[in-house]
């Protein structure tokens, strides 16, 4: 089969289809830079009529669609692959706020609009969009449901999906389905969106969302709580969620490597104590009623937990510059760690009641397979979800270090799987985790996504090579 | 084709399956009496790999299979065709609780379990199971999870599908699949339990379910407040879900002729209020903290409601008696509108901004269209989701008033249509909202839930005829 011909696409779509090499490349590689393509063109869309005609475009041509949104992902979901037969999807130039509800809590929102954009749209009506995530200033919508993203505030919110009710969609034939609607509830047939949203992209386009919104707090506030380890950690937890209920918004933890390195790396940023302690809880505390009313719980849960022995100190805010930078201290720890060094990054979730022990058994196998690492763990307490990071104990070699990813992903992952354990929870598998899916996955459910894939997009069409092993 | 010989399973299913006619009577029509059908077998599996062998067998034998929960459904989805070549497949025999872990806040559950029997295992542990709904005592988890089912609590903790975490499934072709994982974030794949729930049991049958357990309030209060009409019953849903914010658990409506209803059918049910009010709301307000801070955080919102001039009166329960008894008002309203005579329903989902708009606008053309009718509605203010059931004015014969139901029926889709609603908000297609819904239904959406169920049940071995119009 002959290339195709790009010239016709090129005319049609002329100021909004990028060809050469050069003005290509920043979209041609993940912003982590472990994957590089080629692609025969970048397509960026005005409208969901106009992404339906590339998509048919695609589809008569034999062409490849990779779906990219800010290119903030982990996974290489959103790099094409060497074939140069890809063309990539970006929806920049749809990020239109097209309806706001705040009587009934809701807005639609095209999938170029970036995260914090979409955080902004709500705040202006007085509204929580809730989702929170590190790269939000760039991330994009369409990604983020499309990865199902997490972030901070899951464990109050959930995640991506939870928010979403409805989308609009251009299928891989070019057909468009709308269906933004604002309903909270609508039982007429298959949620066929959640099966779009996860899908990383490889069964159709997410052209704009129905997201939901919450009410916002009056105020609220952070604490963080100083414990001897992971399993005390795990006892805060479960003492400030039957303590707050729901008004306890997050729940987040990380070690003591993880606050050396903000310390160390990020301007302004200091210890909250006076002495070291092995582990952390970051607990954001909000209240409806009033600001003084967050900060009253707080202290509240402070005693009961250094009365009950689960915490050696503790600090909360009290203005809104304590309130960021105690958030800056965990928000931080993903750039701090990585800087001027390699860390083998893993992304997993257990059953809340095995994190401790996974954690102290994990630890120890590694101290004795791979006496040159050191685990510095951080993440969504409230979720189950660790970024379990593993760095070297000195300095080493970029290309020895990372030369361990494979034996250590192996030890880590065999053991998450013993847990009952997820080895994406919030990142999706992408090609970095598509292959290793495979071993852990049941085979029922890889042939049910292989099914699925090939009733959706039978020509393979649709981000080939990403999520499916 | 000869029609399958159902000795041989008979036999190695002997004591759990039925093919005597009057035994199998009760499970051949559902619970309303709208709809009766012919079954070879009603099997009653004792556990998967029963399960997983009756479904084999059925393939083998190309019989069908309808699975039946409680039976509970409103929408025929649990009745066999006259076919007579389906087997009526029955997990009341599978209700165990497998395990139940109240640190990580989950449990599994077997499909078979009762709602009420689930909320009961929860409370064992002290937790929420929060998913509470007028048949609680005898639909069943896998019916709930099938048929993503809704009632009073879904505006604060989701419905069914927002309460699983993982499913235990049994394919057309008797494979397995278990995933009743306990993890709150899992990003490997497709989300496929999503697409089982919510498909009445056209894809697979779910014959065990991991799900989510919250914290238990400290206390709680229910508030009825007695409003002018839809409108300012709208107007009390915002001001108290922007007060309350997460406390606010459950915000449900009903009009005045429905209060009347049961204060005439339901014995020591009484109007809490000593005049007659056109509307009223009925608010659960929680605390985590303590029950009088519940009682207090009810009493602001009813004095912020009065001087405002929202609501004309209200009422606090200040016992739990008072609390059951004001909850009776509410949930007792289906059976007493339909007692002595016919009723017909609708269960619709409008935009919440759309709602006071859309009632006043729909009972107005009823008025003029239908003089003998009257609607009676009450529902999920908090959802948007209104039991939009109409009423003859005056005593009639039950046939000539449900000859209405089509030019009814077609009167408010069309209208709910026009709104951007759904018109089958949480209780499924089945067979009563098959074919409307095709009416209503964008054709790509349609078109991918055909290609869906050929992919997963190519022989349309499952539930066949229903949902899919």
């Amino acid at each position: 089969m002959l290339p195709a011909d790009i010239n016709a696409l090129r005319t049609e779509l002329s100021g909004k289809i990028l060809t050469d090499v050069d003005a290509m490349a920043p979209y041609l590689t993940d912003w982590r830079g472990l994957w590089t393509g080629k692609a025969i063109a970048v397509a960026m869309p005005t409208s969901t009529a106009e992404v339906a005609h590339v998509m048919r475009w695609c589809a008569t041509n034999s062409v490849a669609v990779v779906p990219q949104g800010g290119n903030t992902g982990l996974c290489g979901a959103a790099t094409p692959d060497s074939s140069g037969n890809n063309l990539i999807l970006r929806l920049d130039a749809m990020r239109a706020l097209r309806s706001l509800d705040a009587e009934a809590g809701t807005m639609v929102v095209e999938a170029g609009c970036t995260l914090a954009d979409a955080q902004q749209h709500a705040a202006n009506a007085n509204m929580l969009f809730p989702l929170s995530l590190a790269a939000e200033g760039t991330a994009q919508v369409g990604g983020i449901l499309s990865t199902n993203a997490g972030g901070t505030h899951v464990f109050r919110y959930g995640s991506a999906r939870d928010l979403c009710l409805g989308l609009e969609l251009v299928l891989p034939d070019g057909s468009v389905w709308q269906d933004t609607n604002a309903l909270f509830k609508d039982n007429t047939g298959y949620a066929l969106r959640h099966l779009f949203m996860g899908a990383e992209g490889t069964l159709g386009i997410i052209t704009a969302a129905s997201l939901r919104l919450f009410p916002r707090p009056a105020g609220a506030v952070v604490m963080v709580v100083a414990t001897t380890g992971i399993a005390t950690s795990c006892a805060v937890y479960r003492r400030a969620r039957g303590t707050l209920g729901p008004e306890l918004t997050a729940c987040e933890m990380f070690t003591r490597p993880c606050l050396d390195a903000v310390v160390r790396h990020i301007p302004g940023a200091r210890d909250p104590f006076d002495a070291p302690h092995n582990g952390y809880v970051m607990l954001e505390i909000a209240s409806w009623q009033a600001e003084e009313r967050a900060h009253e719980r707080a202290l509240m849960l402070a005693e009961a937990l250094l009365e009950a022995g689960e915490i050696d100190d503790a600090v909360i805010s009290s203005s809104l510059s304590q309130f960021q930078s105690l958030w800056g201290l965990r928000e931080n720890i993903s750039e701090a760690q990585s800087a001027g060094r390699p860390v083998i990054k893993h992304d997993i979730a257990l059953p809340l009641s095995q994190l401790a022990d996974f954690s102290v058994r994990c630890e120890a196998a590694i101290a004795q397979a791979f006496p040159q690492c050191q685990v510095e763990s951080f993440g969504h307490l409230g979720d189950g979800n660790l970024h379990f990071n593993i760095a070297p104990k000195a300095p080493v070699g970029r290309a020895e270090f990372t030369g361990l990813t494979g034996p250590l992903n192996l030890l880590v992952h065999d053991m998450v799987a013993e847990y009952g354990g997820s080895i994406s929870a919030e990142h999706g598998l992408g090609v970095l985790r598509r292959d290793e899916a495979v071993r852990y996955m049941p085979s029922a459910k890889s042939d049910l996504m292989h099914r699925i894939k090939r009733a959706i997009d039978p020509d393979n069409l649709l981000n080939p090579g990403k999520v499916l092993g």
